[in-house]
């Protein structure tokens, strides 16, 4: 079973500039998360973009859209940043079909240490094995389907809408 | 959906002793593990024992069974060490009906940074919300049932019997 | 012998928040550090102020030197921003006399796991007890007296200035 | 100004062995926590031998003797096992004179994230060009003469021997 990995940024891939001092991208930590995760799955890692969620547009989520409808495989992990994952999840929840698609990202940066970002990829790469057809978001160790989920920005924290 | 963590041991929960410069166990790291996951799951954690799975004995499988028994949980994780981790898989898929049951663990220590912990903790967490009722062993970012899986110990890795 | 850590904030202190996705201070890492360092000098760490050093104005330079004169100790080491070190250590080094002075920062964060913060505290610290009276910066492993240092910003490495 | 670092092993190069999960010695991490520390010191690492202080007999001894007899440099420093450091530091302060010798270690790995290492490290490179010639041991941020320390082992920290 193929499990295709998109990438498109996030504070899953956010560095440090020590010149600047300043937090910025470089390349996706997403091969050297699984190598360091020892995963053995039948993995592929597709950068499409490698941007803060903030900054995407219908333009970008179009593209990402258009990578899963393309996309062979039949599961599909995309990492992204928190604060519109559930606005991309919508696009895609609404426009796909036949595929299980989670969606997930983290709230500190793997190469920070503390990161949340290992515990969220081996939660995804689970969910997108195991779970039905449909759109998810896996953060929290928890699993939203993409209609009935929110980012509580206050606790930083992903919750039902009810 | 309440899910138990019972923890019994394993590199998981190796340290470094720095006197006496061996490894050994102290208390479990999962509460940690848990809070730098960010995890919201209603989780309850239990130390069952705290051994190196080289040193698990028939009797230690009867206790771990007897807990997933008697816990009210009908999902349960199960951190272990990776050496007989099968050997307590088949104690559990033999005896026990009707609970998700997913064992995991490390090939790595926890506290020494590299660790492929968080990541197959994730992953243990959301097999055993997904998936019905038997005994797995989540590892590598997969999962396998009980009766079907087996640890190579020349790689470090767990692969299916045939 | 008593050593003084005057803490004054810059790179070595910052913190991610994962809330709003930015750097910022917290409280200093100074005392965390000098225990995972094993030191067991009699220092004394204060807080006089939590700043990036671009940030610093005359007035904060002269609270630093103020502080540097009023204090018992005759060995200070001083934590700071690393872009406007080179001036603060001018304006102690031509107003004190009598004291071993030594400034020291980081380029990449102590919490974000990859820092020279470590290595750049056992230096000053050593400094500060090995060497004569005078004002100092201790950066990348070497010893800069204050009229003859300057920060290469290209390369994020102070150095000799002829 | 040269500086030497004669490697010779100890729990600074330690790493973990994931298929046996014992403790061992690969190659040295010197040249890459001097990265790290963003050292920029003329120095030159040279790995002498790789073992556990314990193991380490009069011939071993002989043999660093003889590498810094040997050496051109005039400051040298010995990364070293902390059990038999002082032992070490007496064969070479009873023979050796004119140099400026430091020798350092670790009570954890550094590979395991939380160590000593990188702060000894910073602290003997600093010892080694400030100190006038003898033989000492540069630990927990502080520098003793060959001739009055001792490990204390119940705490893990080094005191003069009065």
């Amino acid at each position: 079973m193929r499990i295709e990995i998109l990438v498109t940024g996030g504070t899953f891939d956010k560095e440090y500039q020590e010149l600047a001092g300043e937090l910025f991208f470089r390349e996706t930590h997403v091969p050297e998360m699984l190598r360091l995760g020892r995963c053995r799955l039948d993995v592929r890692v597709k950068t499409l973009m490698m941007i803060d969620s903030l900054r995407m547009t219908m333009r970008h989520r179009r593209r990402i859209l258009d990578a899963c409808r393309k996309n062979p495989s039949e599961r599909i992990v995309i990492t992204h940043g928190t604060d519109t994952m559930v606005e991309t999840a919508k696009v895609l929840g609404r426009a796909l079909k036949g595929k299980t698609i989670v969606l997930t990202g983290a709230m500190v940066p793997y190469k920070f240490g503390s990161s949340d970002g290992m515990f969220n990829l081996g939660s995804a790469l689970s969910f997108a094995q195991s779970l039905p057809p449909g759109v998810y978001i896996a953060m929290n160790g928890r699993c939203f389907p993409w209609s009935d989920v929110r980012k509580n920005r206050a606790k930083g924290e992903f919750e039902p809408l009810r």
